[in-house]
């Protein structure tokens, strides 16, 4: 079902110009998986429904996405869904088993279980409901801010549909890669077809930046990244900015996080993608020598966890070491949920207020260059 | 109980001549996690007895540590033992959990735990059977590779002391430095001095090289791993120099492990190790550019996965990049459970075979430079 509709107008675009290297007033701030357990509010209806029941329900999924947004000065949503739609999609039962993660039924575990997945032809049916989501999404931000949509990179869902359950090393993926390089072609193939087009169906549904998580880039060695992941990750920004203009959308801004390439910053910020975003290992000084376009990053999640006066020196730093242009403040990974929701205010607030008063002295001082 | 004899006369001693950056004729090669689960015969002793008996029991561990070296041509032995035998001495009980990992009963919560804890001069006589191991072990080689002694670094046990079990985040263990630096670092100056004195204590009973793994490197940002781990693998290596000097001990090298520090190899080289050792995520050229010293690392372990030729074309590929002066060919981490034995031998000796042959192409054409 199509909305039809037009979405009320955008109030605050301080994402998009930074993501496009414009100019912006303030460094603008969201936090990945900012709608999330640390929320009393999310975790009554995270405590009432099974997860993947939430990420099927539109009007749940909308909820907590615009509950973060509610509660704080955010310059962003990001649309409540899940990485592993897409192998859902594709016809893998998967469930959230408490105090593990997500688990796999029936893992990936030969080419015939490769063979037996759903045609990628019905992921974007099969996934109706995000879009449905965004759209109700869209009218419930009431312009706001701008809402992201994403999906996971191929390499990071193999690795979920391989391993069945959450594991520190994804030995049996990287397995597949040593011992079965033209299986795991043709399965990374299959997936990067199918995240293509959730990307596209995501716009076309209204969202307005994309990002894609590469969670498990820092399993890979450096030449394993740059043969498996990095290929794919091009071929991601280079097809949907094609379908996108083909089927007469307008082109958004788009995001790659690769948690763990660090020896890659460079070669990432080449790919086609408006915004690198980089994971709390990469010291703001080093992302800026490698990374040439907008870079989104990179607290500490665990700096949540100071006191109030202690993080707002951290989040300064921060700043300071990156500077304030083409940059959109996040954690270095997604909020944890033992987060004290007072300090991700006082984040996003020092982010606001210290960028601020760091482009009025630009002003000042620097006015040759801006 | 000292042995008081004599250790039969060392052999083989490319590894320390390699750590010391002296010429030798082949690149030495050993495996962390060399005395493993992969092993069959490591896996019969493994299933007749609880883990950490058999780390408590010196003839078994001596046993174990044996067989890797029995079967492989390995250049080097490493003492059976567990870098959580410190946390035990200091009084925290630990088992360990199948499918798990290691799990403390009562992780360290507060300040009352802490103090609770046994006092460092404990820690020696509560690992005599490791220092027993060490002496039948030495015995039990022959002479025919040296033995390496080694212990966690503090910020590593600290994680575990406090997580209580395995984590992905170690984000309670964060919380302790974001939250309580000084409690942390008290903590830490404790573990140093337990290091140090296990360190010292390994040397004494007859190991031949030492090595630190501080494994959780990983976790931290460059600014934190730099403010709490640097300063105490500086103060490591210093201390345990000091105390070998003033015990009449001779000097052994010193190899640093720390998992995921990208960020700070230069820093790694610089604080008084002869040996910085990378994991497989450091790509050899960029190792190469930041460390003066020898370099141990670095294959991926899921490289020996793959089909012996494939195996050898990548270990032949990072010699190449790492080229065969200061280097001890080793994994980027411990050897997975799975991996096939003959594979461990390929690694093994195609390190040996081909760093034979790059050296003497060296002896033809680059005379002038050896």
């Amino acid at each position: 079902m199509k909305d039809g509709g037009v979405f009320p107008v955008l109030q605050n675009d301080l994402l998009l110009r930074a993501a496009r290297g414009e100019r912006v007033e303030q460094v603008p701030v969201w936090l990945m998986r900012q709608a999330g357990r640390y929320l009393p509010e999310f975790k009554e209806v995270f405590t009432a429904h099974d997860f993947f029941t939430i990420c099927r329900t539109p009007e749940l999924c909308c909820k907590l996405t615009l509950q973060p947004v509610d509660r704080f000065n955010l310059d962003a949503a990001i649309i409540f869904s899940d990485i592993l739609m897409i192998p859902q999609a594709l016809g893998m039962e998967c469930v959230l088993k408490a105090g593990v993660g997500p688990c796999f039924n029936k893992p990936l575990t030969s080419r015939e279980d490769v063979t037996r997945l759903a045609s990628v032809s019905s992921v974007s049916s099969e996934l109706e409901c995000v879009y449905e989501a965004i759209r109700l999404t869209r009218h419930g931000l009431k312009g706001k801010v701008p809402l992201i949509g994403f999906a996971g990179a191929p390499w990071t869902l193999f690795c979920y549909m391989i391993e069945g359950a959450p594991s520190k090393t994804c030995a049996k993926a990287k397995r597949w890669l040593y011992t079965d390089r033209q299986l795991s072609d043709e399965l990374l193939a299959t997936l990067t077809e199918a995240v293509v087009e959730h990307l596209v169906k995501q716009v076309e549904a209204g969202c307005q930046m994309l990002q894609v998580f590469e969670s498990n880039a820092e399993l890979l060695t450096m030449e394993m990244f740059r043969s498996v992941s990095v290929p794919i990750l091009r071929d991601i920004a280079c097809k949907v900015k094609t379908r996108l203009h083909d089927r007469g959308l307008e082109q958004v801004p788009l995001s790659v996080y690769a948690k763990g390439a660090h020896h890659s910053l460079q070669v990432l910020a080449s790919l086609g993608y408006d915004v690198v975003s980089v994971d709390w290992c990469v010291d703001p000084t080093i992302a800026r020598d490698f990374i040439g376009c907008t870079i989104q990053g990179n607290l500490d999640p665990c700096a949540l966890y100071a006191k109030p006066e202690d993080l707002s020196t951290m989040t300064v730093n921060m700043l300071e070491k990156f500077g304030v242009r083409r940059l959109i403040a996040n954690l270095g990974h997604g909020v944890y949920p033992d987060t004290e929701p007072d300090n991700v205010a006082c984040f996003i607030d020092t982010v606001h207020s210290h960028s601020k008063l760091m482009m009025s002295g630009e002003g000042d001082t620097c006015s040759l260059y801006t």
